[in-house]
């Protein structure tokens, strides 16, 4: 949240529901750097094979743009695999909120049985047998002992660099009426007036709050997901989900928990008709289309990491065994 | 091969066997750019979620680090997956050379059942429904209609733009005689004197020939594999393999066409004592490891590719269907 200013700081009209959101200012660039390889390494996984970037792709918005993941052993997920890109905005981490932030987040996928299916112990073994990794954790943390804590600590703290600054949208907030045509504009209006903002708000245009998927009209899907419930136990929270960040939507497909929804011109629909009880006309639901893709910004731009290799002491991956 | 430069070019001793190898030279910096992006694009899979880069992990050598590979639905791959990098220099694709070159290579991995499960037809639908992919072919090739002679011949360009000069070994060969140590040169002298270099040889220290795997004493292994005899269906090429590149063999573990050596020790001792009969020292298998290492070249450095999303028309990834 530190990274998200207020459109204050730009000196805009305080009225607008949306902020622009502000390139990431790293505190521990080495940190990150550290992050970032991990992020990258499929070594992290019991197969060799699957790494953060398998599922959150930085070449296609964060996301592996399928209804629900493959974990190990091509394991169908249970849910659609949200974005990276500017999760650090989020209240909490996961569709449920499990996760109060990104390092609590990140320990999860290592050991969980159909992500990467590995354990924190075998991880960190494996990351202490490479001469190379030992080296940096020591420059960053200054020890010789790499725990999981130092592992999700460097990868929240890449993860906090993936925010996307600069989109169409943003240029407009901040004055240059000449980065939107009228078309989405009048897109943007639509969302304000229609009552979107209620949950899309925000520097990242939702990612803030808890709410009932089906307002007005339930929701009908073969997902098994209940939401918030499932974390506070509470009845009234059944279906709750958390509002996703509607920043480079044009890049998440597809759209809700199941992944139900395989373009913006669905999800749009659907939201009006069960959030808000509206039908959108063919000519309003692709004037608020036109507007989200104006919330694509910057994609995270830096060299692919080159990972250090193995040791003869690694202990070796098992892609193939129970 | 016509990035692989003789050593007289550097006016070097003609004598040395190994030659440094020269940065690419990208006749067609805009064709290798869109080679790039299909190169990183699982989207040319029929899951969404395997391409090139998953099995020729250019952050880890351009290779998986696997025995053999996982492939569409988890498949079990039958061999071991050579490095992409240098493979401009092989004198044919594949173990058994059935691939004249890469862009004869490129289309296989697509259309493998095992691999990544696709057609080719399927490919080129869904790169056609991406406006900002039409457009870049439009650019590059300066038709309307994508066709897959094009995609092949755009990762091949990408391809051959991996060569990996400026290894530790190439600066000594060039001159500069405090590149190695004195351990690495010793280890040097026993890989020419032992007889390594009547097969590995040439700037990529191997790649240029068939040789029969296990010469003095049968290889044992569980591979059904049989190399050359399967292209050119006679038996005096059964077990014969492409020798493969000792670049950056220290990255591209395990080693041989079943990935059964783990660590460069064990290829070394096994190579000594099956290729020549020979058996080395720990000491002399210690120096020939360290000569090994010195071949590990500059990695490949751009940034990840920034992907353009699907449209609506895009067809959908399958993922777990049949
Ligand atoms: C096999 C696929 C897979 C892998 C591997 C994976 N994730 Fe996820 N990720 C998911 C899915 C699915 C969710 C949503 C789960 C939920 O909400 O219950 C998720 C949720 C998240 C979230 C929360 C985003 C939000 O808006 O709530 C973050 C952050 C995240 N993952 C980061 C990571 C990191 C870091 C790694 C590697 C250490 C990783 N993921 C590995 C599939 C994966
Ligand atoms: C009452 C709260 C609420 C309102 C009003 C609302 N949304 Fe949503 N929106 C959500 C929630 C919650 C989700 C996630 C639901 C899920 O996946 O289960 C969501 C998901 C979406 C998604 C899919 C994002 C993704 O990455 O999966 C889009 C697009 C979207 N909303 C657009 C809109 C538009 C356009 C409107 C107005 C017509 C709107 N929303 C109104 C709460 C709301
Ligand atoms: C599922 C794993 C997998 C995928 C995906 C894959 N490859 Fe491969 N690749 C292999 C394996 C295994 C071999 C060795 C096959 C053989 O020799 O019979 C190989 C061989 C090669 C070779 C020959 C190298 C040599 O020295 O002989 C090249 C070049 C190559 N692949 C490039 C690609 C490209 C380009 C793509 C994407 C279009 C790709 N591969 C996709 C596993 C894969
Ligand atoms: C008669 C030809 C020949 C000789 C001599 C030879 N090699 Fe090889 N080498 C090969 C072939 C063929 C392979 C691939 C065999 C396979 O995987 O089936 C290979 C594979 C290797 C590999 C594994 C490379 C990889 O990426 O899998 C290493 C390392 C290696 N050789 C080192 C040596 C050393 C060191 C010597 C000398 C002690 C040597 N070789 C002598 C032909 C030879
Ligand atoms: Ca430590
Ligand atoms: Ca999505
Ligand atoms: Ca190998
Ligand atoms: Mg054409």
């Amino acid at each position: 949240a530190s990274i998200a200013v207020s459109g204050a700081a730009y000196g805009l009209d305080s009225k607008e529901p949306i902020q622009p959101i502000a390139a990431a200012k790293t505190k521990n660039p080495a940190l990150a750097e550290l992050g970032k390889k991990l992020y990258f390494d499929a070594r992290l996984s019991k197969s060799g094979f699957i790494s953060c970037n398998s599922c959150h792709n930085l070449s296609m918005g964060g996301t592996d743009n399928l209804k629900t993941s493959i974990g190990d052993h091509w394991h169908e997920g249970p849910i659609n695999a949200p974005t990276v890109l500017n999760s650090s905005m989020n209240v909490a981490q996961f569709w449920d909120g499990r996760a109060a932030d990104l390092k609590a987040q990140a320990g999860g996928p290592i050991a969980n049985p159909g992500e990467m299916g590995f354990t924190h112990k075998l991880a960190v073994d494996v990351l202490q047998s490479i001469p190379a990794y030992v080296a940096e954790f020591k420059m960053v943390f200054g020890s010789d002992q790499v725990t999981i804590e130092e592992v999700t600590k460097a990868i929240a703290a890449f993860e906090e660099t993936l925010v996307t600054p600069n989109s169409r949208f943003d240029k407009w907030l901040k004055g240059d009426k000449k980065a939107l045509n009228a078309n989405e504009v009048s897109g943007y209006k639509l969302f304000k007036e229609s009552g979107c903002v209620a949950c899309h708000n925000g520097p990242a245009v939702g990612g803030n709050s808890y709410q009932k998927m089906g307002v007005v009209e339930a929701y009908k899907t073969a997902s098994k997901a209940e939401g918030r419930s499932a974390v506070t136990g509470k009845d009234a929270d059944r279906f709750n989900f958390k509002v996703p960040t509607l920043r480079n939507v044009e890049l998440t497909y597809p759209y809700f928990h199941d992944g139900e929804a395989a373009t913006l011109k669905q999800a749009v629909e659907t939201m009006g008709r069960i959030q808000l009880g509206k039908k959108f006309s063919d000519d309003e639901n692709a004037r608020i289309v036109a507007f989200l893709k104006t919330l694509t910004g910057d994609q995270p731009s830096f060299k692919l990491p080159i990972l250090p290799p193995s040791s003869d002491l690694t202990p070796r991956p098992q892609p193939f065994g129970k």
